[in-house]
């Protein structure tokens, strides 16, 4: 973390707030997804919730949340964890002044992975697709975890 | 945070930190009150956590969680989703340099909808109360992502 | 993004950025085991992971997930909320510009807490440990929101 910042303005850290902003945004547009998969599928998970649906037999129906759901939520919890370590990592590779190409590299990197991470949700892609983006993601973060620890490493 | 951080120690990232640290607080509170409702219920998931539950019956009753542990779990989570994607965005948003009375709007608005959003889930409130509460905390986030997004766009 | 930050080359700065690191690595090392142990227990939850799965036995063992995976997940959730909250309330605090020793004091005592939590879990050990754990976390946790909204307070 040598010469330090100054860098906030740096153009490192203006691309960092970018992708940031662009993963964080997927996410919430993730949590509206779940929301309204929930409500147009009549499932939903809290009493107060179930005072519209009338008949006996819907409100069963109600209770257990179906598959998709559950799909969705799974999901969600999977992108929250990945998304987090990046933006927060990130933050940190951001600051310890590396090279804007390489550090522009890093987040286009995440950042497809991301949407094919997405777009093999989505669509149901057969099994390697999801796996091997996920992959990418997560070497992605554990080479801005390298830079950091090399940068800046006192315990 | 005398002799310390300029910028930082503008009033819109003081701003900032108090009200980042409120609803995390709230979300700390709110992982301390999963914990103590899965105590009060005798409702534990884990086989170590069984220990102390002597009769057989009691046993069975602790390996199903109650639907009031469920409810909670699912709020935490979405609190979770919501309180994390205010406080990255609005670190980014803090260091655009905002207005100070545009910023404290976002903060102070974010805040309410986090306070009603939680009074709604506790109180079992009305079905458009929570909803609505959730999606003014939804915009408010939205509309800090879009300054981000304005000021400093580098893909 | 204009007049910017000196103080992210502090010491504290250095060391916050080491622990941080280091938990948001265990965090996601998790997230390596709770896939890893999907895979294993050859339990997996979505429609497109199953295709491999060629009898019909396999199949119906494949859809209702196992306990440890269940435990695992829930571990992991604990652990997103509470590395999430000492992340971001951490930054917050080494800009307050605290004592390094104070700070390192916070810093070493909630990776120990970390480490015994994990430990425990993995393990089993008898309930009071993990607890434990868990409540020097968030009590380290505090004391830094204590010591932030101290230094800057401004509603």
């Amino acid at each position: 973390m040598a010469e330090v910042v100054h860098m906030i303005d740096s153009e490192v850290f203006l691309a960092f707030s970018t992708y940031a902003t662009i993963v964080i945004l997927k996410m919430m547009l993730l949590s509206l997804l779940t929301t309204s998969c929930q409500l147009r599928r009549k499932v939903s998970v809290d009493h107060e919730d179930t005072v519209f649906v009338k008949s006996e037999d819907d409100q069963r129906k109600a209770v257990r949340a179906g598959p998709d759901v559950e799909r969705v939520r799974r999901w969600h919890q999977n992108d929250l964890e990945n998304i987090v370590s990046f933006v927060l990592i990130g933050l940190l590779y951001a600051l310890t002044g590396p090279d804007l190409h390489v550090a522009l590299l890093h987040f286009r990197v995440f950042l497809c992975s991301q949407i094919v991470h997405t777009v093999a949700y989505m669509t149901s892609l057969p099994p390697p697709t999801r796996t091997l983006a996920f992959s990418v993601g997560i070497v992605c973060t554990l080479s801005m975890v390298y830079r950091v620890l090399c940068t800046a490493f006192y315990l």
